[in-house]
């Protein structure tokens, strides 16, 4: 039963992002407002669910967790599909509410998605890792706005020429949600972003080595 | 006594979250200044009044704070009073400044309405109550930033498709104000806005139930 | 010298709160950057410098501070002389850059002017008052962010029909700056923006009655 | 082998702050964009890697950290080594992403130049200093967010009448990205930021000389 209330905070967290996404694609404005939204809906849930299921609504930062030995192993697959799940009910629901599914985007270069999806997972772990599982910075209060900060700057800085996803559960969503030009796309970027989370934990576990 | 200061709170902090719907829509300009100003004034006033009388300024907030036993069923009344009177109070020095009621905004689709309002009041009160009535959160200094962006964000995904009230003191306040198209738009608006903050209580319970 | 170095720090938060406000006239570009830019100026400068002089940068706010108690009546004088003097010469500076005074804006309706300056100077005020001033609110982390923040809001919401200075050395300083269509504007925005700070102050002493 | 990791994490925040201002300008948006973005990944890394190396990723900052006693001196030039080494890496692997270096900036007033960059990078290490090394506010939440925050006004201030660096690292990476108009302006410019940290230095030491 304390299981099932983790994993039903990370539906949760991961139905509002997404929705959050779907939702300023279809019905907001252009410009600033996406990243803005998307940034601040991750804040708000990591705050909110943080101290529960640890707040990470993205199999990438689950992984990342469990490399760097903050999540049991055997718990990554029910993260990682309750998450999933989270994202594509919301995905449905967006493409009920815009009668169809969402105008797709353009193709990326291939290069810039695998630099760019990789950057910012790998920025997004770091973070999350030292801000949030970390023994010297316990009881913080800004890990939540850090986090979400990171995916709103990802999505200033390379939103235009990769998904922007950072995010596996993203990256499965936007085929629902019909914003990925491909299915390919959107699992290259899942595939991205959890190698980058994995090499996240790594480089946290060479920094924070003595804790171990 | 203590408890008129709780509704003077509530009414200083619900009168400038109207008011500055009201001058956004009235003298602001356009794209993300009302979202970002409302989202902020929600914040800034959950900080200031937080301690004194919980920061609600949301008959919704407040219900849903009934459910999960951080307000006394019986102080519900008393703060929706306050809390409307706050913001028809700043409704009706909007409509004086301007020179009368505002433009009336457009009709919206039913299902939008109840889908968007829902969620993100859902979403508002479970911000609220896992950060700023959680034992396991006590002390933390970044709930009124959570709650502030979480009004934002949702202005941002669906305020173009719905009131984007959240909350029913602001949506009788459109009525004053006459950016609502009509009474029963707002009426619709209230009604959702508190069914979401039961249900926000309800999954809290869930998910605390340990503590409770 | 302890006292110097309050005034010191006076000086140094207030000449970078009104450079910032006249670079962006002078500088910077349109629609949010003047607003996010001043909010977030004032809210480095509070953090920065609060532990040692309370961060007032603002002589309605640091009356406030008076008529509640953080702050001695006979070093309010000299506050204000140093946040105006802070103030003033961040105004030569910015005209000096810009190779004269900036252009005058409008003339504003006297009523949006009293009724603006007022009530966003009141909610500064009573926002710098419970988040920095009261012990039960002590050791936070978000003094900065909320005290910012109403100066940006207000900016949002106002800014368009009265200087949105909520503070007498800005209203000062936009005389040399130039930006205030005459002196009379600017004296009777400072003098409203104090009656702001002593309302604020009485209204705190109320709501903390048990305190002092 | 402590050392390292601090070089370490001096490098991943440089390369990510340059490889933001590399991507804002190369694939974001206009206006806001860039500043926002700026800012907040400088706070991001700030909260991630601060309590591991300081999180300065800036020259400037480490030379002031070094003048209050916060820094070695003898660490200065790894510090400044990795911090350069970071920006430069993101620099190239920009050119790389865009296909060659970015269009150059303007020519700018060199007494605009002086001032702008001076007055910001203080305000920077004056930030820093006080927020991040000070007893008296030790283990507050909210240095990342003023320290970020400060890099963010300064870019919407006068962001368009010199570099905008206010960083050795970031003007040296410049020259590498293409934007500056020429190898004169970023030398001068990192010259202005190491005295202006100088000052801050000077400056802290002042106002907390009992500390000391």
């Amino acid at each position: 039963m304390e299981n099932f209330k983790k994993y039903l905070v990370e539906f949760i967290g991961t139905f509002f992002l997404v929705f959050t996404i779907g939702a300023t694609v279809a019905f907001g404005g252009e410009g600033v407002i996406a990243p803005l939204a998307i940034g601040f809906v991750l804040m708000v849930m990591v705050y909110a669910g943080g101290f529960i299921s640890g707040g990470h609504y993205n199999p990438a930062v689950s992984l990342a967790a469990v490399v760097r030995g903050a999540l049991a192993p055997v718990q990554w697959i029910p993260y990682a599909i309750f998450q999933v799940l989270g994202g594509v009910a919301a995905a449905y629901l967006i493409n009920y509410m815009a009668g169809g599914m969402l105008e797709s985007g353009p193709t990326f270069e291939l290069s810039h998605v695998l630099i760019a999806e990789f950057l910012f997972t790998f920025a997004l772990c770091y973070v999350v890792l030292l801000t949030a599982t970390s023994k010297e910075t316990e009881g913080n209060s800004y890990y939540g706005l850090a986090i979400g900060s990171t995916v709103m700057v990802g999505a200033f800085a390379v939103g235009s020429i990769c998904l922007g996803a950072f995010n596996p559960a993203v990256a499965v969503s936007t085929i629902v949600l019909g914003v990925s030009c491909c299915v390919k796309l959107s699992c290259i970027t899942a595939l991205v972003n959890l190698v980058a989370g994995v090499c996240a934990g790594l480089v946290y576990r060479f920094l924070n080595c003595k804790e171990d």
